[in-house]
């Protein structure tokens, strides 16, 4: 097949961006053996073409005026690594009425705006891909969208913080949540201010995204509840170790009898589950679905170079769709209702501490079991004053739990209130016999 | 956009061709929703159209004829779900004569026979997927090809063989090798006969074809040393789970200085390692490239539905990218030389047996060291008549090391035959701190 050659543009060309245009140049013969087409950077939207840039965009690429990439008919595709929601987003509107599909590595233009942009693609008839707007050079996008077409993907689950995995990680081993932080910023993990990473903020926005793509059906950042690391002590950590589990911060959105909850919050793991070998800044996400069981994806959920090869694949496989219809319609076809709060089932971790005294176990046991909620393990601590039950519960509604943990923090014998901490154990798969 | 009807063709209607078909009808919409294009089965090439199927085709779907679906120019991709080599290559071949891409679930097929089929399908100007023919519903393919596209993959590790898999976990669970072969064989992971796997030699197939695409080179099966698990005993397990490893089946293909090794062997893989974790019957791929660091798939790499959803992955990806001269070259562009014999360099786990008394290590460090292998860890322990040294290298040529052994072999202190494995063990990825 004769190589065609794709002029492509960027708005903007930052760290990505001039990655972006390293790797096309770099690797333009690669991307013409594998697509026949050759794609190069024809204009970059900037606002100080002065700047130095880490690598050098050709002669007259760089520009500070929308309309030389909106209005070139040679332009077939354009990358929007500016980040932020405006102007990214009138700009990419205005791309889609030009007739131009979009690669996109922008988070919460994706997560806050999916249900003006998907539309607005669709209508145009050009696609929007947004792979790296998702754990950057996982493709998790791609895998649910073209991989998994006939999966029925009905839960999602996911380490998709770096920042924080590797603050837990680092309690893991020993140190305490300020020093782990510390050391996040100082190796440029983590923001000064850290409060989007630790909050749980940005995980939330990314569950929104792929709960809307595995469900097809709109899921804002709004819908998503979520709790961050800033209160896991190293308590968390040694009482985990001590079941054979480990804390993460994790993802998941699940479809059960027709409605969604997606939420973030602190795990314990058990560590045989493919997500509890995720160290480090390092991401995953685990797609499960009636004809593929389980599939996990695992890798660096950050950096310009990683994201820059999600946006390139965006590039290319926009390209190489483009006229056959395929993905071009709004991604989003149904909706859902969400599921009421307390109704997701799950195991728990439990810690509640008692005086240590006979009968003390059977009352918290009689108030679990009146609501339903049953032990699947229980560690007994001796600690000052008293003692420090440590449980795990089979599956059981977080409300029925909640409303368990509250009849215990009244029994005269409890002391403080008891915390819960959901448990991810995933065993049995169906017909591997065990895993 | 509007439904465009296209009608499909399967050679075979076993487990993984009715699956397809049963996927295809109860997916109908959703397919047609992300594609524009609604994939109806109209022919399945049979022996025996009579036999009771697990999903009951249309009628008139079922043939016996080749010619019926070669020559009707209605059907628009094709799925060899038939297995094994003849009469599946030349209705292959013939297809892509006729104009017709074909998705295909059969590994040996194109381990064997690719250097024949991808320039036909060049040729012919279609397409030839075959995710199917590798780790089931795992998208390895799909991802080295579209996602991965600049990421110059250089190194490919991978458990792809399930029973071994399975055999593995039991017997770090304790049960010896008959046992967990004979489980396997009960809960049918292992057939009958289960040289194929436990050799390793399905496994090699599966790395020629990853090594293949993932290098852009020919390699085939006869390219492949590989080694079982047979000698596995349950000293192996132990000795590794001291020094905080699991024994696993690992096929590597690494790519270093412009030649290619591609093996299969039972390695000691790091309990922090993502292949760790992979347990029981499961598959994990774990790609090392340049712009994506590494990224590890998990997932099931067998079952009937599972294959069936990749197979139909492909068609819809064949569907969705034709005409646009993507993936339509022969996807192997270069020779690549192989690397010499012992060249490869990994770190290593070696056992040795020697004389209790003093002197001998400093001998058996002596030898080593000669040889420029350096000692990453040692245990020694008291054995019967003597003591066991268990050994981990620092990264060593495997040459140097075999050199290194047989000097060690010939002191009058040891015993019997120093034996020895590779280690995986991948830590301080690059940029990430630790993981």
């Amino acid at each position: 097949m004769a190589s065609v050659d794709v002029p492509v543009a960027l708005l903007g060309y930052g760290t990505v961006g001039a990655a972006v245009d390293r790797l096309l140049t770099e690797n333009a013969d690669d991307i013409e053996r594998a697509t026949g087409h050759r794609l190069r950077v024809v204009k970059a939207l900037v606002r100080d073409p002065d700047k130095e840039r880490a690598f050098a965009p050709g002669p007259g690429v760089l520009t500070t005026d929308f309309a030389e990439i909106r209005d070139d008919p040679r332009i077939a595709v354009v990358a929007e690594v500016m980040g932020g929601i405006e102007p990214a987003r009138s700009h990419v509107l205005d791309l889609f009425r030009a007739g131009k599909p979009v690669a996109t590595a922008n988070k919460q233009l994706i997560a806050q705006r999916s249900a003006e942009l998907f539309p607005a693609a669709s209508t145009a008839g050009v696609q929007l891909r947004f792979e790296a707007s998702v754990c950057a050079a996982i493709p998790v996008i791609k895998v649910l969208r073209e991989a998994l077409v006939v999966s029925n993907v009905h839960r999602v689950l996911g380490i998709v913080n770096g920042t924080t995995n590797f603050i837990l990680t680092r309690m893991e081993a020993g140190e305490t949540y300020a020093d782990a932080l510390a050391e996040a910023q100082r190796l440029g993990f983590a923001e000064a201010d850290p409060t989007d990473d630790v909050s749980g903020a940005d995980a939330a926005a990314k569950m929104a995204i792929l709960a809307t793509i595995a469900f097809g059906s709109r899921v804002t950042l709004a819908d998503v509840e979520y709790e961050g690391i800033e209160s896991i002590v190293p308590g968390h950590i040694l009482a985990a170790r001590e079941m054979g589990m480990v804390v993460r911060l994790i993802g998941s959105a699940t479809l059960v009898d027709g409605a969604v909850d997606v939420r973030v919050r602190p795990a314990l793991v058990d560590r045989h589950h493919p997500l509890a070998v995720v160290e480090g800044a390092f991401n995953a996400v685990m797609l499960q679905g009636d004809s593929i069981r389980e599939i996990t994806l695992e890798g660096p959920g950050a950096g310009g170079t990683e994201t820059a090869s999600a946006v390139i694949a965006d590039m290319v496989s926009i390209v190489g769709t483009t006229g056959t219809g395929f993905l071009q319609d709004d991604p989003t076809w149904r909706e859902l209702r969400r599921l009421p709060p307390g109704e997701l089932e799950s195991p728990f971790y439990v810690r509640i501490e008692v005086d240590d005294r006979a009968g003390v176990l059977a009352h918290v046991a009689e108030r679990l079991a009146a609501r339903g909620v049953s032990v699947a393990r229980l560690i007994q601590h001796e600690i000052d004053g008293g003692a420090a039950l440590h449980v795990v519960t089979h599956e059981a509604r977080a409300g029925a739990l909640e409303a368990a943990l509250a009849d215990i923090a009244v029994l005269p014998e409890t002391h403080g209130t008891p915390t819960k901490l959901a448990v991810i154990s995933d065993r049995g798969v169906a017909g591997l016999g065990w895993r």
